[in-house]
């Protein structure tokens, strides 16, 4: 299987320029440094994936759209992206999604079409087949990898001495990138991924050696519910080849992370976004940073961690 | 009375290198745009003059140390620029001033002197007698004046052709430096000031064509507590030359504005640095960017407005 390389990360970060914020990277305190992917169109990292691949189709199939399923930061991504591109985009949601989810994709100006939970991928294949329409996949994609990747570029361009950093992981799409980008560049910064104790396949996964399949209700206990997907077989074969190391954190120390962002960041992080601080301030080390992946939450939720 | 020159404004940028955040600009809508200092190390622009008229001082008279009175944003900053230039600092606060803001001083290795309110600017200027101190205005001053300034220069090289450039109003530092650089590259580009009404002194005197002053205890009233100071000759000479209109916002519109802050851009801001955005969603305009001058705020403040 392919990895994706740095020339591969080099293009996707000429490709994003423009839809992509160039996030600075936040000195926090002595040791961490702070990397506020929150501060994306959509509130999360995950434009710079979604604009990569939809930047590698040809005009022509571009043109006939794209389509995502996911109820959350990807599909916000896809529908914010197909905008930038003037090209139709529909976002295959179950229809448990909350109103409020859907309307933010509304505002994007995409379709939404809304199934029960299992019909999902389904639906979507439909789609792709009536309409010729191309599905751009939440991490499951070289050029998806490529574009979370750019974020790795940044943090070296703006700390070339850093000793580690620290990703969420989850469908482990970001975390490719990131090491694939951070390993060519400066083999000697690590790598760690982090993830909810209560979602911690791939932690497994790594130390076994091979992919561990947690059952999906296990993975939705975890408050971080952008950490709840499991790796690809693609995505595992990116970690194994360049991360470190995956630690955990509980749900208590996700949302004290929240709480300290908002209040010495200034920050809104979601509990996905805020797990790389959690295992920071759990064991703080030195030159570390933290990529915040997002800042998408119910302000209620979030008013509790203050 | 001499205005600050874009040359000195571009020195001050090329000073503050390193020290205070390349802040980017963010997207909020179809006319918005944001400038988040909020996100500098201290949570406000001040890190910008403050460090801008400190690397002005020569070696000798900087390592005798600096003085500041002030509990807000310009102490922090005063304070931080004096550990990154490794020299003492000593900061003059009311003995009323919460022990929180106290210690976050402290933090950052700088002596605090607490004394009652009305004995402050004497007590400042002791210390800056005994010691041979240099007392670092919070914005009566060119060189804090041009550091403020570097803001400007950075929304027009990300955002050429902006129409409007909305900057929150109190003493008139950031205004004054914003309006110096905007108005020497793009003169059609409008720099309009934002003031609480409960302390719309700055409005009502560019109206007058001279200072007008308001009883500091009706500047008081006001939820944003960082605009409560008024204009100097320096600064109000700076408006006057450069500054379009100065309009005023509620504070029920100043609290909107600070929830829509954290729910859509997922930004912690305080009352005095969303009201640029309050203004806005008052009276929108298209190529707008916001000025969101910090985000230091009591979390239960903050919790009401989510």
């Amino acid at each position: 299987m392919g990895l994706v390389t740095i020339s591969d990360i080099r293009a996707a970060a000429d490709r994003i320029q423009g839809a992509a914020v160039r996030t600075p990277l936040l000195r926090f305190d002595d040791r961490l440094w702070l990397k506020p992917e929150s501060l994306q169109p959509v509130g999360a990292f995950k434009i710079r994936g979604a604009y990569n691949a939809m930047a590698r189709l040809t005009e022509d199939v571009r043109a006939r759209g794209v389509v995502a399923y996911s109820s959350g930061n990807h599909a916000q991504a896809v529908a914010y992206a197909a905008k930038l591109f003037g090209v139709p985009a529909v976002i295959v949601v179950p229809d448990t999604t909350p109103r409020v989810k859907v309307e933010a994709t509304l505002s994007h100006g995409a379709e939404v079409v809304q199934v029960p939970m299992a019909q999902r991928e389904a639906r979507a294949a439909e789609l792709v087949a009536e309409r010729g329409a191309t599905l751009i996949p939440p991490f499951d994609h070289p050029d998806v990898i490529a574009g979370q990747g750019t974020i790795g570029l940044e943090v070296l361009a703006d700390l070339p001495d850093v000793a580690a950093v620290l990703v969420p992981v989850s469908g482990g799409g970001l975390i490719s990138g990131v090491a694939a980008a951070v390993k060519a560049l400066s083999p000697g910064t690590r790598v760690i991924g982090v993830e909810p104790e209560l979602a911690g396949d791939a932690a497994e996964s790594l130390r076994a050696g091979s992919l561990v399949r947690w059952p999906a209700a296990d993975r939705a206990r975890t408050i971080a519910d952008g950490l709840r997907a499991e790796p690809s077989e693609l995505t595992f074969e990116h970690m194994r080849a360049h991360v470190d190391d995956i630690v955990t954190v509980s749900e208590e120390q996700i949302g004290e992370a929240v709480g300290v962002l908002a209040r010495r960041a200034r920050l809104v992080v979601e509990p996905s976004g805020a797990v790389t601080v959690a295992a920071h301030l759990a064991r703080p080390a030195e030159r570390t940073v933290a990529v915040l992946s997002g800042g998408n939450l119910d302000p209620e939720v979030f008013a509790r961690h203050l």
